[in-house]
């Protein structure tokens, strides 16, 4: 991955204090090159930004500013085409364009670092790439949120039993169901668009920590590097790690979600419930038993808010009590992020994916929606309006003439008018237009409720939102 | 806490189905009542909006409105003096107060129930107290930022060390110091912002999960109870805890803040550094050794991120792959989410008593900010400048420079011109300008620098914020 | 719950040197009487064997001694009565009892504290109540480890589906499901055992950090309150929560276990499972929808695992970082541990209700057993077994079968001889034999096998273990 | 990492069963073989156990089981020396290698897989590792212990101040303090052992879930591979994880004794405190502060324990509410525990060097000591012991003298004897004998204190037990 280091370089690299270099076993916990180098892009976009405003303002002269600049570019090339040489011992990706930087352009190179550190250079260089990850976010969401609509567009009325406690509670629609992580995933991205907003200004310009004695202009890089503003306090900005908490918080409020439709994916594709089908695209075999279809993919998603929830635990624990400003402790930040970041956008894929390819087996979802007694509260609810009773009794009558049902072996609607004014004398024989499953769900009408019309109503609003 | 529990009551309330009661320890682990009577408040409010809804649209007869709301009102009278005998076989707070409301009004109390569930109801009362735990937050932080501007302004020029690694790297302000906390909890507060915005949709009216055939109007319950807008579909309405969680996050980002300036004040107040003296209302003596005087608030401080980050993995971990809607599992949010809130307010009024109380020690850090070589960034930015040396060749003559006084046993300033020349021929005498800490802070006037005009310029802005 | 407090005595606490009391924000953070409390009882053993140790080594009189000892348990009785006001001006249980000893003996109660500290208290009072409860944890696991072994004893045959993926794999034994459930909680036992041995040592003699220079016995205090061993490092002794850290360890490990057995039931007791029926004891019903027989327990049970990991990251996140020795952040620890604690007793009391009263339902594991194409495995060893086909070519061969089964809609056994040869022409009517599942379970005799004779030498086996 | 992957050939991986193949997508998120190559050396070595076994039983011919051997001693040397082919379409290492071995020796390759499935092989193969890490993590920790007893040897009587909340306690002795560290890494090496223990029974023959029909010898295959016994439950076998979880766990209690001592080490390295030098070695520099010599590697190992304890909960997380037996979100243990084991090790071995390297100042501990009243107990103990004053009396009378003292301007010792005895009449000369630090340290003679002589007998009983 890196190119073999050299102790007596990174000697040198800290100027001539150090009588040592550092060990292996050293190296090998400081060096950040392994996995700081995916931030490359940003490193060199802030490197630019800020060698144009140092011209901008007379600190560098334009010629040293334009051999940096497009020197910078071509290291750029080296590293998307694959040919540059990664170095251990210059540690951070920092060192490694900067040196590069210097091979290739020579003298000037070394008045790039003019009013700036490390400490500014990781801390912009690392928002620029949480605040993509959150664009990307952002765009993942949007297409799941797309799947999902398409979804309960197709099945706006297709009944199905809603559970509480995974029991049959009531009947529900297809769409309806489909459209609550429409509403959980649209919470995930607004959260991420409050992230954005919250990081989206520059840090760079903080110096070391106390900020600096040239005459730089701030609003100039921060607009150069698509901030709203430059932040306001430099100790603040070599310290904070909030937009790192706070994307890794939001996506595992995101994973969570995902780990709830996983889990249902993964029982309604069990022989009992069989609910839905996957397609074969996100599912596999087994090695012994050739007769299996097993819901990988869904498995893998709901287990992913265990990698995203331990990314967020990890950076809590490592920011508990720090002291201003930057401390090393902070390197930790990045691969927890990059970790949680690339797991959270490739869940965002498959489940898309998955959503996309899946088929409700609609003779299944009426059957079990007719089942269980589900329309039990439609029959309490029509004691109430039809005879007055207030509802405490009205449940207690319902409930007792399920228990009827049940130790008959019939249900609701099987019981004869007979046996059921035998529980309450006052059931009429329209109590039966209330007990079947499309009815149940037709009178949801509430705003927000399960009614087809309702389901077709917020698809609308949806697709308008999403278009 | 409780009255005792009698079983045959807890069966009745089932309706006619069971056989059996719950015995002693399914009473231990099933009833809320012991915590969430704390929601009672909510309760009542939430069930005052549903009678006067109910009774709007004609569900409810006014008279038994009326009597339902006048019921309720002398309910949440008896909770508030401490009259009401909270019962454990009631199993929650929703079932004491209508139980409770028809002991005092009668058969009236049968009919609230009417077009609801117990699950709107837990949804409805919680988002109403995490509602509230928002907008303490909001309040506790604005205080807190209020304390840390008072600090900044007192000591906009106060001159100490800025550290990096705890190590002495640039003389700052202690005013600069104060208004980094300032960034941070703004950040916080603005998190809350972001989050009761979230959060202000009613979910009264999701009933148990589908909605309700009652011609309801959830407009008017929703406004009733101060919410933006009810929510757009019941199975999320009543599986939603994204409230929740998110206010746990945000508490746990706030918290970190409060554990850094914590672990700050612990080191400040040790015998090595004092740089600051705490006041004795928040400072303890020692059993066995008099002359101590331990800065106990601050520990308790610090350690308080983990008490809310461990709620904030308890609660995640109990949403992780549950299936829709709800299940019992959830029933966990409520202890873990008040103790959050309750340690977070503590917290927050702690701090703000201890950074109102606490005196920062000018001669110690005037004297620490002058030693450790802090105005070595100074010399190298004078070298760049004066003598148009690139940055890196700077910095090594600095190290050099460094080196050499500390092999002396001096300080930077303390080397002669012509100790100094023999490293670099070019050093003129007016280098020994930028080697004062005082004349480095005035430099540093770069926006959001330590410069004391640059953090009198923040403090203005803050208490316009502020004020 | 505690006594008015009086700021003027809780300065008096520490001595002549605080001109000021804490205000009561820091009375409420700081005092911990509100939860320490809980450990009157370890902390007057402590105090007893304190006290008996001064006395046989000269450092007491035998009178001040006899007097401590008499008044202590003066004191326990009245804590144990309910008579005794705890005062949250005297902080801690600590300061509470010595206080009480005073006002009962007078003079002598001032001559305990020689050669301890609070300290050292804290770290034997809790280190005791920590290794109750590991002895708690260890019988509430054989409680419920004996549940499982008498349901696998009565179920040893009885056929069910075995799942991986949640899609049926193989058929099993009941018994056999339940055992696995025995080995888990056996290995549970066991980490709580050696936790238990590992804080088995006494720390009473470390005084507030150093140790003391009386001529304390510790070797006769360790004895007296059932340690092997006083602890070797005093530094250690004070500092140390590894104790509490690995009791919530292998909590968090069991509750896991729980959350399995949990989703288990919940998922057995859906209306499309059907494997098993919980009593009414364990299950609860709903106010709205009155057929609703909601696996509550098992549901709170699976949640549960969220409390303890959450107490478990919490005490973490309070220890990182701390310097040696005792700081007050270490106060947080109690309120965690208790917490888990019950948490983890109660739901090892709940499970092992819920597993003895529960009843498979045999036809339906059966019939679940039967489908599925469960016996392809047995299959595709048939055809290694008897035409010494090569796995990977059994296995193939196997799959072409079961999509040629699934294509004509019926299960394996239902194809024609003529069929499977059409696939493979070398297989024979004996095939037949190892396709019924009753026949592939009995063939799994392999140690740890799902035969009914391994699962019935198990069952022995740890009947003689458990009893 | 990987040779591209064709999807037609993860297609016939899974048999005849499947027609589509699956996505790219699908293959990242399911594929494992990007990490799991990791195990290739247990995985072969499980094989061959298995293989000779299935020869020993007869279920393979000896000249299969003898190909197959020796095949798979040839792809381990490919792996070896990097010349393997991994393929991203074979998914794992265990299907990489059987299909290379199926290169090498053709049929009989097709033989190895009697008897046995992929759940546990991969239940073998990590479980081999885990046991690895944990002797790995003893080894390690041994070599830590040693560099503790080395530098308790060198210091056992050189005095430094002892700190509760960071204040000045107590003088104490560098042996001692080292010794603290000592204690906590024994116990940390003993629950690697417990653990090591507890996981050393071998899943192998378990298959897929059930066991197997053929006459396998599951005693053997556990002898071959250094496992104490067969594990006793099948289904159990290819579910558990609890070695992964206790190995974790035991991780991260290491990992925040780590953090404590490197929390001390960045303390003790400020300008303030200098009670410690770092080599440079393990330390680093500053691009724009020459002078900074910042220990790094103290910082990184502070936060070093955010990675392990977030790699717990993410695992913990993973396996709440899994139903049995394996599901795929278990694939998600590896990379967490790899990272975990990489972490731990390479900081033990850092810190070993890093503890080795450090050199004590000992003149800065020593007027540490001595500063602070920090033999005020001494004091109290002496009033105590001279005068027979009860202790809260004593500490009383000493907390006036360090009032007096500390606004004096003054410490203990400095008071004249007249002003001690304006505080107390009975003050005699002879007190002064204890307001020595050396005095002090040298009185703390309790098993286990500060004194030399206990450090230096608890240093021999160390180096015995680290021969």
């Amino acid at each position: 991955m890196t190119a073999p280091s050299d102790p007596k370089t990174a000697n040198q690299m800290w100027g001539g204090r150090f009588a040592e270099g550092p060990d292996a076993i050293m190296m090998a916990i400081n060096a950040s090159i392994g996995f700081d180098q995916r931030l490359y892009a940003q490193d060199i976009a802030g490197s630019r930004a800020h060698a144009a405003m140092l011209a901008a303002t007379g600190i560098l002269t334009p010629s040293d500013a334009e051999a940096i600049g497009e020197g910078l570019l071509t290291v750029l090339s080296e590293i998307e085409t694959g040919g540059f040489p990664f170095r251990t011992d210059l540690e951070d990706i920092h060192m490694n364009v900067e040196n590069r930087l210097k091979e290739i352009i020579g003298a000037p190179a070394g008045r790039l670092h003019t009013a700036r550190s490390r400490n500014d250079q990781v801390a912009v260089d690392f928002r620029l790439w949480v605040r993509d990850q959150c664009d990307a976010a952002i765009e993942g969401l949007t297409a799941l949120m797309r799947a999902f609509v398409a979804q309960a567009e197709a099945g706006a009325d297709w009944v199905m039993p809603g559970f509480t406690h995974l029991q049959t509670a009531q009947p529900v629609t297809w769409g309806h169901h489909m459209l609550a992580y429409v509403e959980m995933f649209a919470r995930d991205r607004s959260r991420f668009e409050d992230a954005r907003r919250r990081m989206n200004e520059c840090p760079l310009g903080a110096a070391a920590l106390a900020g600096t004695g040239f005459p730089i202009d701030r609003q100039m890089t921060a607009r150069a590097l698509g901030f709203d503003r430059p932040t306001a306090n430099s100790l603040d900005s070599v310290s904070d790690r909030d937009f790192a908490l706070e994307f890794l918080a939001a996506s595992s409020i995101c994973a969570m979600h995902l780990s709830r439709f996983a889990e249902e994916l993964v029982i309604w594709s069990s022989a009992q419930f069989r609910f839905v089908r996957l397609s074969d695209k996100w599912t596999t075999g087994s090695s012994i038993m050739p007769q299996k279809k097993n819901p990988d993919a869904a498995e893998l998603l709901r287990a992913k808010i265990g990698r995203i929830l331990g990314a967020t635990v990890a950076l809590f624990t490592v920011m508990k009590g720090l002291p201003l400003t930057y401390s090393k402790d902070m390197q930790e930040d990045k691969e927890q992020v990059f970790d949680a970041a690339d797991t959270l956008m490739l869940g965002l894929a498959a489940m898309t994916g998955m959503v996309g390819d899946m088929t409700a087996n609609r003779p299944m979802l009426a059957q079990a929606a007719a089942s269980g007694f589900s329309t039990a509260t439609d029959l309490a609810d029509w004691l109430v309006r039809a005879l007055n009773l207030p509802f405490r009794d009205a449940h207690h009558v319902t409930g007792t003439l399920v228990a009827l049902a049940e130790s008959t072996g019939c249900d609701l609607p099987d019981l004869s008018l007979a046996q059921m004014q035998g529980v309450h004398a006052g059931i009429r024989a329209d109590v039966f237009d209330v007990l079947g499953v499309e009815n149940s769900v037709r009178s949801r009408q509430s705003y927000g409720g399960t009614a087809p019309d309702q389901v077709r109503a917020q698809v609308a609003r949806w697709k308008e939102i999403l278009a």
